[in-house]
Parts: C-alpha cells; structure tokens; sequence
C-alpha cells in the first residue's frame, strides 16, 4: 500500500465516540474524514457541535447516503445498536470496509443478540463473517476481516485483564467476578435525568447490578479464551468523572502453589509484543487517568493475604482504547498500516 | 435520666470525623461540646478553622488535658491510631466514658493489632473490655460500655451487608468478596500528594488491593457473626467525590434454592426495628448521595442471572455512619438517650 | 400561636427545590407536610422518586386539587415559572397564604415579567401585592404577606453582597459587575444534554452572557436598595459540581478614602442581627462549602491593591439559602416562628 | 535547518507543567528529551513517576549538571520560581537557548520582582534582554530570543482576550476586571491542604482576592498593548476540575457606539493568522474543555443588553496554552521549527 490518503466515513458521529474518532482521525497521518453523517444534524458542520474541532475539521454532517458512503475505504459506525444492521450488508456489497462501534456485530449468536436488544437481528448471516475486534486475541482475522464489530468499553478490560488466566486455565472458569466502574460519557451523550452531573456528581451507585448488556458480550470472549465455560458475575459502576474504566477482576486459583511472581511472568510473557498492553508491576494500582485519551490498557496483578483469590485490575478510556481508539487500531490493521498509527499519544496527566 | 445537659468533649478535633462530630453536636438537644482539644490549634477559635461552624459554635480548641477532659460524661477521640490508647486508661479511671473513633481500641487481638498498625498496643488489658461500636450488633453491651471502640468507615459498610447472610450461615464463609469505594474525606484531611484535587479528581483507581488495615476489623466482625472462620478479599477504590462508601459484596450461596425474594425478607427481618438501616426493595441500587450527610445504611440486594452468586449493595457517609455520626448513636446508647437524637437529618439530595 | 402543628402544602415537588423543601420540613418542629402534588408522578411515594427521604416520609405526589391544597396554612410552590400565577389567586382567595418560589411573583412589572418569560403575566394585579421575599430587606412586610415571591438564587447572593454599598450610597450605581458561578443543581432537574455530567463535568463556562433571566429581578432589589437607578453586568457560570453559589461582586468606591476597615464595619452593623448573613473579617474567601445546604449568605470584602474597585465574595447553597430554605425562612416569619425554626442546621463540610 | 533531531532538556520535571511538557515531546517529531533533572527524584525513571508515560519514554531524572545541560540545543525550566534565575546565566554563556515556564524572567523589573517574590531578583540584567514569551505579541523577537520568559496561565488567558482592545484603544484602560476560574493543577503538584479533593472538590472559592503574583504580569502585558497606564481588578477562583482555565473580562467601551459586529470583526481580523487563537462567533460561550490538551486559546464577545460594558470570555488549558505547550510554541520558533509542529492535536472532548 502506498502513502495515498485513504478515505474514511463516519456514520452517526453526534455521539461520544463519534468526536473521540475525530479526534483522532484528523490528525491520522494516512487518513482523511471524507463523510460524516447525521439525520438529525444534517448540515451543521461538525466543529459547531464540537466546538473542540475548529481549525481541525472542516466538513458538515449530511444525511446517510449508501452510494456516497460506498465511496469510502472503510466506514465506521459510531450509532446506537440497531444502526449499523440495516445498512452494513449493501456496504459491505459496495466492497467497502466496515467496523461497527456498536452492539450489533459483537455477539455471534442472534438470538442470544434478539433477547438482550429486545428485536430480531437485521442481518444474522453475517455475524459469523463478523470478527470481533479485540486485536490481541484476533489480529490475523482482523486483518483480513470486511466487517469488524469493536468491543464493547467494559468488555475490553474484561476481557484483556482475564485473557492471561483464562487461556491458560490458571483460575476457576466458573465463579469470576468483575466490579467494573465507568465515567458518566460510557452511557453516551443523552440527555437522561440520572446522568445529569447534579445526579452522577458526587456520588457512586452500582448499576444494571441483576444484568448488563455488556455481559453476554464478555462471556462470549472469556469462553473463547476459556476453550469451555465460564461464569461471570458483572457489576458496573458509575463514577462521577468524564472518562475512564476501571475494571477490578477476582477469580480463584487451580493451583495455589503458583507465585505472584510466575503469574506476573506470565501476562508480562502474554503481553510481550502488544504496543497497547501494558503490564505494570505487581502490586501497583493503575488509575484511570493514567489511561486518559490513550488507546493503553494497563494492568496489576494482587493476591491479597497470599491467599488463593488473584486480583486483577485494569484500566482503560472508555471512548479511547473502549471504543474510538480501538477502532482506530482495528482499521489500521484492515488498511494494512502499522497498527498504532495515529495512536502514538500519551495519556492526557493530570 | 432528666432532661439537664450532659457535658462531652473532643480529642483531636482538626480533620473530617471532628468537624462533623461537631456538625452533628451543635444541634443535638441534649448535650453541649464543653472541650475539644488540639495541640497543633490550641487557642484557636474553632469556627476560625472549620468556616461551616461560624454562628454555631463559640469555642476554641485548648492543648489536650486530662483533668479537664474527665470533668465530661463522654469523651471521643477523633485522633490518628495510637493516640487514644495513651489517654484513654486515665479518663476510664476518672469515671469518664469514652467513644474512640480511631482504630485503638476495635481489634480484639494485641498482637493483630501490633502487626498493622507497626508498634506494641499500649493498654492491651482494655481491648477485651472495649465494646466494638456497631449497634446492630452489639447495642446491649454498648449501653453499659465504658469504652466503645467505633467501627471504620469501609467496616461498617461491609459489615452490616453481610450480617444477615453470615448470622444464619446462608453463603460460603471462605469466599467472601468486597469491593468498595470512598469519597477521598475517608483518607483525612493531612496533605498528601496523592490526594490533591489535581491528582484524585477526574480518576479512579483501587488502593491497598494487597492487603488495607480495615481487613482484620472486618474479618472479626464478620468472624463474629458467622460463628466460625471466614475468609474476605476486600479492594478499597478512590472514588473522585468527597463524600460516601458504597461497597458491593459478593458470596455464594449455600443453597440455590433459597429466592432472591426468601433473602430479601430475611434482610427486611433482621433490620426491621433498626432506625438507621433502610433495606431497599430488591434489584434497587442505592446510591451515596441517598445518605449523604444522613446516619442511614441503606442496602439492596441483587442475584444475577439467577445464579449462585449473591450481590449485596451497602452505602453509607463515610464520616457520619461511618464515623461521627455512628459514634453519636454510641454515645446516645451510653447516655441512655434515644438512640435517634440528633441525628433525625435527612440526606442532603442532590 | 400555640405549639400545634400547622399545614403546608408543596406545589410541584419534584425538582430539585422540592426535595430540599422536603428535608427541611420533614425535621421541622412546627409543620407538617400535608400535601404534595405532581402531575407526572401523580401515586408515586415521594420516597421512591427521592430515596433519601425513605424513613423521613410517608406521603405520595397528588394531582394538584385547589380544594385540598386551601385545608393548608400555607402552600409552596417548586414549579417552574407559570403555573404558579394559575393557581395562585384561587388559594388566596381561600385565605391561604403562599409562598412562590419560582419566578412569577418576583418581578413587580408585568411588562418586563412577560418581556423575559415570553407570555402575559396571568395575574398582573396580583404583583404589586406580593411581597419580595429577601428577609434582610422586607422582614416586617413579609410577616403580613398573604403572598411572597422567593428570591432566586443568583438575586439572593448578589443582593446581599451589594446592599449595604447601595443602601448608603457608597459606590456608583452605574457600573456594577457581578460575576457569579453556580452548581449545577441551579439548572434544575431536567434533562438537558448541556448538563450532562459528561457535558457539564470537569469544565467551566459562563452562560447567558449578553442577558439572563436574574438579571431584571436584581436590578429591581439593587434599584430598591439604591433608591434610584443602577446598571448591573451579570456573568452566571456553570462550576462543576452540584450545590452551591459564589458571586464576585465588583463596584467603585464613590470616595476613593473610605477605607476597607470602615466599610468592613458598615457591613458588620448592617447585618448585625441577620441569623442568616455572616460577615467574614476582611480580606476571607468565603467557600461554597461553608454553607453546602445552610441557609447562611457569608460575605467577605477585598480591596485589591487599595485602589477604588471594591470586591465583595458572597457565598450561598443555591437550594438553600438560595431557594428552600429561604422559602421556610419566610415561612416561619409569615407564620409567626421564630425566624431560624427548622434552619439551624450547619452546613455539611467537607 | 535540516530534519535531524534537536536535543532539549528539561530542569525540574516532576511538577504539572513537567509532565505536560514530556507529553507534547514525546511525539513532537523533531526534539528528543535527551536530559530531565530533579533533585528530589534522582534516579527514579520518569515514567515511574508518571505511569502515563510508560511506554513513550524511557528516561530517568537526573541530578541537574549545567555541563550535561549545556549539550542540549534548548533547556526548558519547569521549576518554581527561583531556580531558573540561578542556572541560566551560566547555560546561556555556553550557547543554549532557555524557554523558561517559572516566573523568573516574566516582569523586566526587578524591583517589582523582588516585591511580589521576597527576594532580589540573581540576574536582573538578563531581564531586559529576556523576550515575554506570547508570540502574538512578540513573534520575532522570540524567534531570535536567547531566553524566553513564558507567560503564567492566567496572564495568558487574559492578555490574549484583552489584547485587540487595548491595541486599538477601544476601551477605558484603568477600569479592567478580569473574573477568572482555574482547575487545581494550576497551584501545582504540591501537598497542600487546601488543595486536597476533600477541600477543592465540590466546592468553589476566590483566592488572592486583595493581591495575586499574577498581576504585575499582567498589567506589564497590559501596558505593553495601550501603550499607556492600565489599572485592572484581577479575581481567581479555584475551580473544582484539574484542568483549564476561563478568564471573564470585563471593560469600558470608549465610544458607545461602536458595534458588536465591529468588535467581532476587529477580533477575527486581529487574529486572523494566529493558529492557536480561535475568536468564536460573537455570543458563544467557550467551555475549558473546548481546549482540554490542547494550545488554542478560544475567545467570545458579548455586550450585555446593549449597554457600554464589554464582556470577554477566554479560555485556555492552563498545563497547555498556559505554560507547556506554550513553551513548546515558542521552542519552535527559536529553533525555527514551523510554529504548529507537535502541538496538531484537537483537545480532548468529553
């Protein structure tokens, strides 16, 4: 592939995910915005509602349009669930290259899919196309993949904090439990009353405590790296920031004669050659702001008392590294760049 | 006992727990703060330090002096470890009762307490005698108590959530799980770096995940009511607030067939009679602002996908149920006055 | 008037002025909370909607009903502007008395009322009557008033910081600044994107610059104050958090050597029998969390390098002292209480 | 100059400003941070210190040697005040170039120097020669500068936002207010009790209301730009976020009867060429986070109710635009580097 710019698009970017993907897409050195669209903003230009973007972008959202979209290299959606299902079939068609931000190409299985979204799926048929765009666990399909359904911001530090564990069978597979909290933007940018910050602010509440969306979503990846079954307990918090997830992980010890220090070994092993992976000493405590506006995951390991439950904790930007960045990753695997393109900045401290 | 004013004083009254133990006092129908000590503020005018007290408090904080102190019918100590257990062996002699708010006098064992906290205790003849403050556990004794020692904030959290699971033997006592968060007034008012607004705003991070002092405190409690060993992982988190504890525990049932709907009851039984303990309808989700300010635990119970892991949901204040405001209910208790006075406030909302 | 409990009633109690009525009340010796009306949470028990009340409240929301609301000594109204004027000739001519703390009866010209609330004022006739509800300027008509109209929070912060510069004259009238920054609790409970934690979180601006609603209501006190013209600059900002007000008052020294001591003490003497202003000595920096849900105005004087600008800080809770509790402050005069009956709470620190 | 890598080095990294500075190196494609210093940290890798470094740099601190330092093309001084004054002259005799962040080198007079710093300026005569680092009022004299005294965060907000006003003399120069709000990261990286977030959090105050070290600073950029005596009123607030500052200006218009839309467009054409300065459409509101990360400064004009006082709102980041991406700014013009390079990203947004 040469220097050439390659064209993307954006669907639905009024949302969060849709300014963090501009962010960093306009200064992506081998990509260019070429559309966003936007019903319900049709012809604003993107940098008065983001005000964030004047001098950096200067397009204006326009209504969907398949054949204009067709022209794209790659297309995002960065829409609510439900979306991206009607139209990514004649896309993909089109031959353009699709990674979803959303719900709709994550799970494999439809009607696992239809009972949590509470509507039969548009397009079954090409959930088992879709691959699951957690690069660490598929990056070879990913880089051959048309379609990619990007992780969920939760499943993300689930997932890459039990990855070491689970595909080693290290832990029990079956009582693993994940207290996850997440700043006030992972809910997205709509106006409910219990996200106004005289609400969320200065003030720590669980949610969705008896069932998450996220979760089918996690235990699909945990069972891939598992090789068998799984069980997670999931509890998410909302805290009263911005950005960030902090995911705290406890699972119980096959073998309790296996150090801290092997373990540590391990996921350090594991992570050895990923650029987004970070494994911090044992017993440190990674904080959500270390993270903020990077596409990094890190991570800790804990075994309190010496006993047998490990702790792991891992901490990334819910709309980075949760979303937007990943997606970012992800294309740039499709196009055939260099995976951290565009990625390259440090987290925003303090 | 008439109606005549009893006479309290204050150790240490320069950080969080003393300014709301004085919040709490200034309007309490039945006493009067006669002493509160500082030797770093002595001669200072307590409003001069604490703005929120001008126009309800004309007094200033005198160097520490036992003889004076001994003249009131209570004395807390709002002091670091290790203070209490120097005075307190005097004043129990002079005839006054002592509530400590600090973590001198909660631990049951010497030697425990000598391991965390890094030095000999100074009066261990006093630990069997002291009455560990939690009135849902212990209020009979606590009437009669000389000395009561005050549960910690994350204690009395944790503890009154479990309390009815561990009582009648309804989880697994060895895999215990809690995971909580606090608003940073939990950590002191002593300047610390990691405690600035520039560095705990904005983020989220666990602490202590390796081991935190209020382990052994609430192993003993929990030790207590289930009546046999028990085992807990307890990970404390910062959460960027001021205010509040939220703890989400997690256990395993013994038996699958007991309904969410049996221990929801079970929790509405044991708690019916107590005054400060709300047990929210089942699938709800307190949060910390429902008792800022407010001497309220209020719990809700959770049974993810029908499985065998229980969530209890617990928040409280951690300066006022979790300190101030429960050593105010210990001492109404040791008064013989209701147990409610003075602290009848609803939370502050939003 | 004996010690019998009188009636009140709450006209729209959802928002967030409602909730702060309620915990004012619900500890309040006097009165008893008879009625609460809602039209959309008509059945609903306040305490579902407002957790923290559960254990202080046993009453649901009612449809609104003229007839039941006239059984109250005196009824409150927590609505938005114009439902007030509906209803309020109605209960007047009940013989109840009324309390408005919306923004229907602030303003004493119907023109200008309908100027900046785009509709005819309902009941025009009715302005000249009601009495504007700032203690410290109209005590004695407030205790003879069948209807007051309750400052706004803004008006009451900034009017307390100029009066007694106004009321003697002591600077031009002409060039007032006041730059004010509220919590956002000021905007109400409402979901709007722009107060999104996400949104409103971590971030500060000012709102309504070139014109806000307040503005013609504080004009109306200082002309009051001033007994002839004034022209005021008012700069309302959005400050990340929930509660609070802080006015920076700025204004020209009509004699260049008057010096800050004696204005210092004109201040004093001003207020010197005020239960609710608290003039700090020269040269403090009032916080907003030395009156966090008191009903106390504190206010400092500062003169910058001892040229003529005068600086005034002045401090409220913008649900308190700026909204509810003023309500009951003007309650109880108007009943016929001791003015601090049910405020003598202090404020929550930290 | 060809495209080979210029050597900086920073004295004093461990604050605020030394972080923000190693985040816009690291990808800045032209510099290399060859040397950080720190007493205090000797040894410690810098990303152990600040773990949202790891990964972007692989550098320990040092102790500071001028020798060392004296390899480098540029220094950077991210120290409090004080130290550069006494390290510089020795660095500028071996040829390097010093941008200096603290305010050593800010004010050309000494003697005000001494006044506002308690101490005698170590090298008044480097004064005079020392450039004020705002390249939108001395651009060519920074690109040949030896020594770059770089504007503190508030004097740039507010020159910045006065600055075609005062040109133009448009307005009354000795009655300037500026009324403006920092996030907590502007006091620095010091354990101080009022910074602490159970102090700052929730909570919104003025400060150095009767005199603040900032505004000799400022009235010398003032005067600079008038050409003439100003006099301006200067307010902080501590904002409760990290980051960003707003500056809200107030000023007299000379002639009333020059437009808005004049004033707008005198502002667009002021700044018509500037990259880092955003004049947004008369009426808007810049909010921090429209520049969190970011080096612009955004500006918005309004004129309250017509009448004759002008209102400027300014925001920028004061870790950015406030010290180091201002720095960086003007590294790339002395080391005549296109003045944009590293400084491309969009602020981060929510």
């Amino acid at each position: 592939m040469g220097a050439s710019t390659l064209r993307v698009g954006i669907v639905g970017g009024t949302g969060y995910t849709g300014v963090e993907l501009l962010r960093l897409l306009v200064t992506h050195p081998r990509v260019e915005v070429a559309i966003i669209t936007s019903r319900g903003e049709e012809g604003t230009p993107v940098a008065d509602l983001f005000p964030s973007l004047r001098g950096h972008l200067d397009l204006s959202f326009t209504a969907p349009d398949v054949r204009e979209l067709a022209k794209c290299d790659l297309v995002f959606f960065a829409t609510p669930h439900n979306v991206a299902m009607a139209m990514v079939p004649e896309l993909l068609e089109a031959g353009v290259r699709v990674v979803d931000l959303s719900a709709d190409f994550r799970l494999r299985d439809a009607k696992l899919w239809s009972q949590w979204y509470g509507e039969p799926h548009a397009c079954p048929e090409l959930l088992e196309e879709s691959v699951y765009g957690l690069p660490e666990m598929n990056r070879e399909r990913i880089r051959e993949a048309r379609l990619v359904g990007c992780p969920g911001c939760y499943p993300t530090a689930i997932q890459l904090g039990f990855l070491p564990l689970l595909e080693q069978g290290l832990v029990e597979p079956d009582g693993l439990i994940a207290s996850a909290g997440s700043g006030a933007s992972g809910a997205g940018r709509q106006a409910k009353t219990a996200l106004l910050m005289a609400e969320a602010g200065e003030s720590f509440k669980a949610y969705g405590a008896s069932g998450h969306r996220h979760l089918p979503e996690i235990e699909q990846g945990l069972v891939d790296m598992a090789g068998g079954p799984v069980s997670l307990t999931f509890v998410p918090h909302l805290v009263p920031m911005v950005r960030g997830i902090h995911a705290t992980l406890f699972s119980t010890l096959r073998d309790s004669s296996l150090s801290l220090e092997a373990l540590q070994q391990h996921y350090e092993e594991r992570f050895a050659g990923e650029a987004f992976v970070d494994v911090m000493p044992a017993g440190s405590h990674p904080e959500t702001r270390f993270v903020k506006g990077s596409n990094h995951c890190r991570l800790a390991l804990h075994r309190p008392a010496g006993r047998d439950t490990l702790v792991v904790l891992s901490v990334i930007d819910n709309l980075t590294r949760g979303a937007s960045g990943q997606a970012v990753q992800n294309m740039n695997l499709m196009l055939g760049l260099p995976e951290q393109t565009g990625l390259e900045g440090a987290a925003l401290m303090p």
